[in-house]
């Protein structure tokens, strides 16, 4: 079992009413890879700059993460956001966005990477997606996620990317965008109709819902108190998700879906509590399933 | 068992994307009724004009509703509220609203009335709702909602009024306004510091989330692809809810009230499929049971 994912790999400036964080680890395939490091052998593919450095390289080895397709370009600047969340954290304002060596980025991914058995394209333009599942033609799982930018400037591109997946991980919001239906069923069942089938609508602190040809199925997020920084909570969100499908022996059923769906509601949870990856990288496998246990005890009741 | 609800007995005239109707029966306490009856007896409570005739009455008793305490202002107007949808549905904009004999309601209940085991308080002004507890004192269950304007203008009565029930049913913004705290399960343990040992958060088309002293449970609302008026399924869910609760043995534990959430979801349901009363009052207990275990399915995962 191994699981590549592409997206990037950043420095992350984030203030939100709990504190604020200048410059940490960031980006959605190192959340992502952080999160499905607890159930598979996950390989990240993207750029970094002459900034990215050893103390980040190691917050990932020490999670066990395969580092040999994080490309490191002599005399390049890290891709760089700046965000600011409101009191309700549900409200976020990018105030910065600097591209860096992901202006240039062209997806040449190792033999290792390219064997993955599954894939998932973490939010970036679509056509560089489209070059990273052309190159993982032995996936047997393919997910993606993708954002409103993408929907409004490039939405050709990123009906062929998804047309190519197993998969669609995106806020609700950006599958009726996509759709142009406001009636959240009829539009997962036209993301099926472009191709995947499973889709994945990401609802924030409501949770998420699975649809799938089976049916439907939904989680709440997992309720806490004390929320610090919600920043790179789907992604973590998908690396619980993907994470847990690549570790899994066959093709993946609804039982098993059901399943991805808990621990990534868990693994978003973990990453929420504290800034950054700071939670994510010292949390133990006996953590997540403690909290899963938990998860299906809250979402239990009994029949009539 | 016997559940008293006071609240509006109106007619609304609704527009949405998939229809309209200009005059049809509705109002808090008549969709709680519809949706409580299929649990136990009901007692609506609340004054009509004299534009409310057999037709309306028929509704109700024809589902077994006892409508004794709906009292028949000779000369006055019904209440009436004129709302609009937009294509997303969970946007809605009040029009008009006519109080009619609603603005000189002063609450004096049946002795069948008053000697209820349950009680709902649905939105109304919260000296009305303390008027009504106040006669109601051998209910050994109450609950009550409420909306943004009591929260504005007459905040002090309203906390008094929470104070004096057992469960509050508001939606999630207006439990996050009523205590200042952005975080819905601080908002919802400084709920239950003001009184009542429930708290329901209803949460539109996402759900809802029950917060107890033993913690936490949350259901997504039922997928449905045709939602055709979203008008009352608050006040249904909350029928449900509170319906099913009066119609067991004994003091309602954890695993009631979870029950409870699932039949104000599946009622909700059943409520928003077709415009005002039309698709409740044709229900039978049958489906109502069919969605339960159909909606248990949607939630359910396996252990780890």
């Amino acid at each position: 079992m191994a699981l590549t994912v592409v997206g990037s790999i950043a420095f992350d400036a984030v203030k939100t009413p709990f504190g604020e964080r200048e410059r940490m680890l960031g980006g959605a395939a190192v959340h992502f890879s952080l999160a499905a490091s607890f159930f598979t052998e996950v390989r990240p593919v993207g750029p970094v700059g002459e900034d990215f450095g050893p103390e980040q390289f190691a917050v990932l080895e020490s999670r066990g993460v395969i580092t040999d397709d994080v490309e490191r370009v002599a005399g390049g600047q890290s891709f760089f956001w700046r965000g600011r969340y409101e009191y309700d954290l549900n409200v976020a304002h990018t105030e910065d966005t600097q591209l860096g060596v992901f202006g240039e980025f062209e997806p040449k991914l190792s033999a290792a990477a390219q064997a993955a058995d599954t894939l998932f394209l973490a939010n970036i333009q679509p056509d560089l997606q489209r070059q990273v599942r052309s190159q993982c033609s032995a996936a047997s799982f393919s997910g993606l996620d993708s954002m409103n930018l993408w929907i409004e400037t490039a939405q050709d591109s990123l009906r062929a990317a998804i047309a190519e997946v197993d998969c669609l991980v995106v806020n609700d919001a950006e599958i009726r965008m996509l759709t142009g239906e406001s009636n959240l069923a009829r539009a997962a069942r036209a993301v099926m109709d472009m191709g995947p089938r499973a889709v994945v609508a990401k609802q924030g602190e409501y949770g998420a819902a699975l649809f799938t040809a089976a049916g439907f199925f939904a989680l709440p997020g997992f309720p806490l108190e004390d929320v610090h920084d919600p920043t790179g909570a789907g992604d973590s969100f998908a690396g619980g998700f993907f994470g847990y499908l690549d570790g899994i022996e066959g093709e993946a059923g609804d039982a098993d879906l059901r399943r991805a769906m808990g621990y990534g509601t868990v693994l978003a949870s973990f990453n929420v509590e504290e800034f950054g990856t700071e939670r994510v990288s010292r949390l133990t496998r006996e953590e997540i399933d403690e909290r899963y246990a938990a998860l299906r005890g809250m979402t239990h009741f009994d029949a009539a």
